[in-house]
Order: structure tokens, then sequence, then C-alpha cells
């Protein structure tokens, strides 16, 4: 059985998008204590519902083969007793987040004695599209109620029935709590013809956040008539600066690529300066093959790693996701930044050195969401930097860049206390 | 004469946003002593080269009657000493303003000891798309390079002349300090088709900010591949609730409709609390008569100002920007609330109470850039706020709200600094 076919997913989506509208409107003025009381509550069932999640998650598992998941992918789609409970786990740390709505972001008094503060609020409707493991839905849905916002979850069809149980036991926990149910909603269909209908209703959807491979992100950006937060590659960089402690260098570079290489702030390109190059590239190329990393190198850098493969062009603008590292050699620190900035995708990008000159000018002239000095690329993400859980990473630089959190799902309103002040005339 | 013809609209386009892509490269390093000199010499460039300011403009105003402008948007155009002088005053006011980038905007220690801070960074290109005089380019110019943004002017073509000679004095002050020329360009046509090719060049161009009218705007919207600061209508509301001061409540009502009506922050609607209906209706509508105001009323509000013309459905979403002014009698404050919310663009809505409760439900429940309690709503703009100049207000919820100066014109990059930290394994 798959999801239940839909008449008309126009009208299907408009009303989607107009109850999500309506729940963001009540959302808005909830109290803390109100959501982490659904938050908690989420938690609690989504333990006591265990058996449930497993059988639904078990249909998605049967239906894996004739979607063509490895085994891999598979894997991640299972839900377990132990999965659940860190799923639960993680609800709960965002309970122990501050609430961002009401914050007032800056105050102050004008001469003409006006006290002008700007108080943050929430964006209103969050369209999240997704192709994740089902963790996903609830970090997600809990991260945008926690913000005031209203929340439609599109997953992947493979987890079409696991995100479906996850959603009734936070929809039903929303019931329980006093909150509109609507506040989260699940798009009922696996109908790719769905999303576009969403993505043209920017009179009721504030911001569309879609998280996936590259394809999915470019057709929303291309079709979306509302903001959207944007997530592409990670073609992220190590350079090691003539200055830099080798040892420090070598465990960087190592944790960079291979500490989890699968995901958008490995490290896929190694940049080393000339002056160093004899003494770093062999201890390093000998440290990344005992992890079995393969080396595509430019022709300088292969003078001392002679094994390598030579590096292509294309070598220097891919996001390999996997065991394989481009390497250059450059001339000067000037050169890596160009580099960087022309080959990469401004995601992370570090720096090891030991000079604070070059590492200035390598941090204000990187043009990435993240650059790191002397510490792993795989730092940057929404936990690692204190925001709390992420609902994804941004490659723009408008309204939000890098890791997203809470903060990162709200807005703010100018708010002004007078005593009768009139501009005159 | 007008502008000289173009023969490739498209590589025109895609050439100059390459420039600003280039120039705003060099511009994001320039020290705050850089461009502050550029305002100082351009301020002093635009007094001592007034009589070719003027010349320009006199073409400008010989095509007036040919482009259909009115008297009163003929003298908006109109250049004189006077307001050359008042322009370079407030290049000057924008030296004094903070230098936004390179703020740190906040800072953290990891248990890790990682240190993660968010610096602010320009955005990069911006866009500017407006039809307004000719001061409007030097402030949008002198904006945007303060942030470090490289921008591209595309004026209306009522005021090309006026605005080449204005860019050409901007552009020549950018050589003398040493920064790129094309940190600002000028569109030097004045076809329309010439837009939607920048529109299209979201490789190098980070934002458009289009300031006109709504059709301007709409279609800057639709066509725009990057992102868009929108400024929709300005349908501000007056609120009058039961324990208002009815004194300070028509001098309030009286400043935030003709204080000067042409503009967005005026007020287009009233809406007053039934119980103080009979009290303050046939005081304000006297005051307001005397301004020359005419009313458009509901039936309730007729019978206490029975000269009232009656209101249609279509009045109380109407931005008049004229002496007319809707007025509503409400039953309570949420019934204010939710009119607002309904029927207004979200801009900025005022409340008059001494009802501490009643200020905060409104504050917090009206979903509007700006809401002003006990104040009129012709404070809402940048200067009054104290962000010193503006590029525009948004009506937006993503990346500003409200009104847009430096602050809103930039972004900002992670930069965390480590001594060694890997994530492990």
């Amino acid at each position: 059985m798959t999801a239940k076919p839909i008449d008309n997913l126009e009208s299907y989506a408009r009303e989607t998008a107009r109850k999500a509208r309506e729940a963001a409107g009540e959302l808005a003025t909830a109290t803390g204590a109100q959501k982490s009381n659904w938050l908690l509550r989420s938690a609690e069932a989504l333990r006591r519902r265990t058996p449930e999640l497993i059988e639904a998650n078990a249909r998605d598992l049967e239906q894996a083969p004739a979607y063509g998941l490895t085994a891999a992918a598979t894997d991640r789609l299972r839900l377990t007793p132990e999965r659940i409970e860190s799923i639960a786990q993680a609800v709960e740390e965002i309970i122990r987040l501050p609430d961002p709505v009401g914050e007032t972001i800056d105050s102050s008094v004008r001469p003409n004695g006006l006290v002008v503060s700007r108080v943050r609020v929430p964006l209103g409707v969050v369209f999240f599209i997704y192709e994740s493991r089902p963790n996903v839905t609830v970090d997600a849905a809990a991260l945008c109620v926690k913000s005031g916002n209203a929340v439609i979850l599109r997953g992947g069809k493979e987890a079409f029935h696991s995100n479906r149980a996850l959603y009734a036991v936070l929809a039903d926990a929303l019931e329980e709590v006093g909150l509109p149910r609507a506040a989260v909603q699940l798009v009922e269909t696996t109908d790719r013809e769905a999303v576009g209908h969403f993505l043209r209703l920017a009179e009721f959807i504030d911001v569309t956040i879609p998280r996936g491979g590259k394809s999915l992100i470019e057709r929303v950006a291309a079709e979306a008539q509302m903001p959207v937060i944007k997530h592409f590659d990670g073609v992220c960089h190590v350079y090691v600066d003539r200055s830099a402690d080798l040892e420090m260098a070598r465990r960087i570079v190592v944790d960079s690529k291979c500490q989890r290489p699968g995901v958008c702030n490995a490290a896929e390109s190694l940049l080393v300066h000339q002056d160093i190059a004899a003494a770093f590239l062999p201890q390093v190329a000998s440290a990344l093959n005992d992890r079995g990393v393969e080396l595509r190198a430019c022709d300088t850098t292969r003078r001392y790693v002679p094994e390598a493969r030579p590096a292509t062009e294309d070598d220097f603008r891919t996001e390999y996701l996997d065991l394989i590292l481009s390497v250059k050699t450059v001339d000067d620190l000037d050169a890596a930044i160009r580099h960087v900035n022309d080959y990469g995708s401004h995601h992370t990008d570090a720096i090891v050195t030991n000079d604070l000159a070059a590492s200035q000018r390598f941090a204000a002239r990187v043009d990435s969401a993240a650059v790191h000095v002397n510490a792993s690329t795989r730092f940057n993400d929404g936990g690692e930097y204190g925001l709390g859980a992420e609902i994804g990473i941004s490659t723009d630089k408008f309204h939000a860049r890098g890791p997203c959190g809470l903060r990162e799902l709200t807005s703010y309103k100018y708010i002004v206390h007078g005593s009768g002040q009139t501009k005159g005339g």
C-alpha cells in the first residue's frame, strides 16, 4: 500500500497551506511553556508508540528493494527502539534551547523619547522538503514549532509510512496541549506534482527549505515563488599554510576527509603551500593512504606523491562524498584564497597556520559560510556551533548563512513605544 | 538626446554584473577609512561640480512634459544648488554611521575550546531599481558602498541625465581613493528590456531592491532569479482603544494622516473602539475636516459623523496616498487586531491606548513590520529609528523587515578559531 491518491492536488495544496497559515497565527503567540509541553509529550509518545512506529517503518523497509535502495540507504531508513529513543532525546534537547520568539534583539531610545525595539517573531509557515532519514521529520517539526512556525512536511517516498506514523504522534500531542493540529502537517501523497503546487503558494508559505540532492534544490529554487533557504554542494578545502604545525595539519586533514566522508562538511580538496610541500605531502599522503583515501593531485604535488593519480580540472570542483581527495600545491596564501573562492562552493574552508596575519587574511577573504582556523571542517554544524539542532545549512548569504537553527527560523518586527509623539506639520 | 542604444542588452548586462562582482570582491576588504574617504570626496565633488549637475538636470526637465510629468513630479525631479547641498550633507551623514563590515555579531566558546564567531560581511552585489528623485542615486550608492557592496543602479528614464551626472561624480571619486570604479555602475540605457536581463544574473547579483510603484515591484518579484527585498503597499492603521487619551489620539490620527499623505507610512485607515466612538469620532472628524481630509466610514461611524461618505469594502484595502481616510468603529481590541491583519499590508500600524495589556496584545498580535504604541505611523523610517539613511522599507519577513539601512545590506560568516581540534574517528 502506498499513499492514497488525491483527486485535486492543487486544491489539496491550497487547503493544507491555508490551514498552516491559520495555525501559524495561533502559534505565533503560544507561550514557551505550551511549546515545551508539546515537545515533552511528543518525546513521551514517541517512546510509548514505538511498536506502531516500527510497524510503519517495516512497510517502508519492505518496499526499499523496489525503490532500488542500497543496503546502506535501507539501513539509514530503519527505525529501531534505540533509534526512536535517540529521536525522543533530540526532542528533549530542543526543549532546553531558549525560546527565540519575543526576544528583544536590540532597543534604543531616540532623542524624541521614542523607544524603538526589534522583537523576534516567527517567519510564519515553513514548507520543508527532505529526502533524509525519518528522524528529520521529528527534528524539523520540533524546530519549526519551537520557533513559532507552522510546518508542512514533505518527506521522501521511501520513508512515507514511517513519516506518517511519526507525524501522527506529533499531531496528536499538539491536540493534547491545546495547540492547533495543523501546526504540523504532512503532505499525504508522494506525487511529485504536489510539490509544484505548494511552491506557488507564496500567499500562505513564508519560506521553503529543501534538504536533499542538488537536483531537488535546483528544482525548488527554480519553481518556488517564495524565499528558499538553499543548501548546495560542500566542496570544502583544507589549506595548509607555510607556517602550519605539520602534525596538527595532518590530523586536521585526515579528520576533515575521513571522519565522515559522505557529508557536506567533509573536505574534498587539500591545498598545500609550496614551501612545505616536500615536508608535508609525503606524510599526509601516507596517513590518508592508511585510511584508504584515493588522492588526485596536481603535477607539482605528484613530484612528492608520485603514486597519486593526476587530477583533472573537474576534480577540483567535485564533491566526492567519498574517500577521494583532490590535492594542489599552491604558490602562496593568496593563491590558496583565490583557489578556494573560484573552485569551492562557499560552504566550509579551513586554514592550518601559526601565522596570525595569514589566518586573518584567509578568514577575511575566503567568501564562505564558515572559515575554520586550525580546526577540522567537520565542526560546521548547528550542534557544534552551539545553535542546538539545525534544520539545514545555508549556502546562501541572504537571511541565513551556515547552520540554520531556531534563530534562523525567525524574523523580527519593530515595536515602538511613545507618549503621543507626532512628526509635526 | 536620450541614452545611447546598446546593441546587445544581454551581454551588456552580463558584463556590467560581472564587473560588479569583481569590484565587490575588492570592496569586501576595503577599510572603513577608504570608504569614508570616498564619501568625503563625493560630497566635495557634488558641491564642486554643481554646475554640470544642474546642466544635466536641465535636459531631464526639458523632457519632463514629453514624459507627461505633472508639475509636482517635475518639481521633485529638479536639482538646485540647495538640493545638491543637502544631497552632499546626506553623504556626510553616512560617513558618521559605524561601518557594519567586520563587526562581530556574537561569539561563544564551545566546550571543546572552539571559539565560534559570526562576523558581518557584505551581501556582495546589489541591483537597485528606482523611480524616485535623483538624490536616491547618491543615497543608494553611498549606503551600498559603505556596507561593502557593489551596486548597479537603474534609475527612471525621467531622471536619466541627472542620474548619469551624479553617477560620474561618484565613480570619479572611487578612482581617486583607489577603490574599483565598478563598485558603482549605472545602467546606461533606459530600455526596459535591460532590467529583465539583469534579473536573470543570479550568479553575479546577490539581491535586487526595487523601489517604486506596485507594478514595478510585482514585475521584479516575478522575474528575479535572486532574492528581492520587496516593498509593497502601506495600508497603515491607527487604532484608538477604549482607554486612549482622546486628545493624544486626535493628534496622532491627524499627524499620521496629514503630515505627509503621499508616503507609505501615512495612515489610510482609522479604527475606533465602540465605547469611545461617540466621544471621539466627532472631534477627530472635525480636526480632520480642518485639514481637508475626506472621510469614508462604516455605518456605525456615520451615526456619529453623518457627513462622512459611506465606505466600501475596497476602501479598507486602499492605499490612498492622499487626504482620504477610511474609518471603522470596531467592537473591541481583538476586532481591531483582526481587521489590521486582514485588511492591512503589514507595514506600520499604531494603537493609542493607556491600557498596558491592550498595548501588549496589539503589539504581539498585529503582524506588521512596525507596531507603534502612542506614536504617529509617520515615524517608521530609517532616520527616525536610528538606522541612519535607508535604502527602502521591507514589507517582507525574510532577511530584513521594515527600514533597510547599512545592517540590512549585510550578511555574516562564521569564523571559528581552534587549536587543532578534530571531530575524532
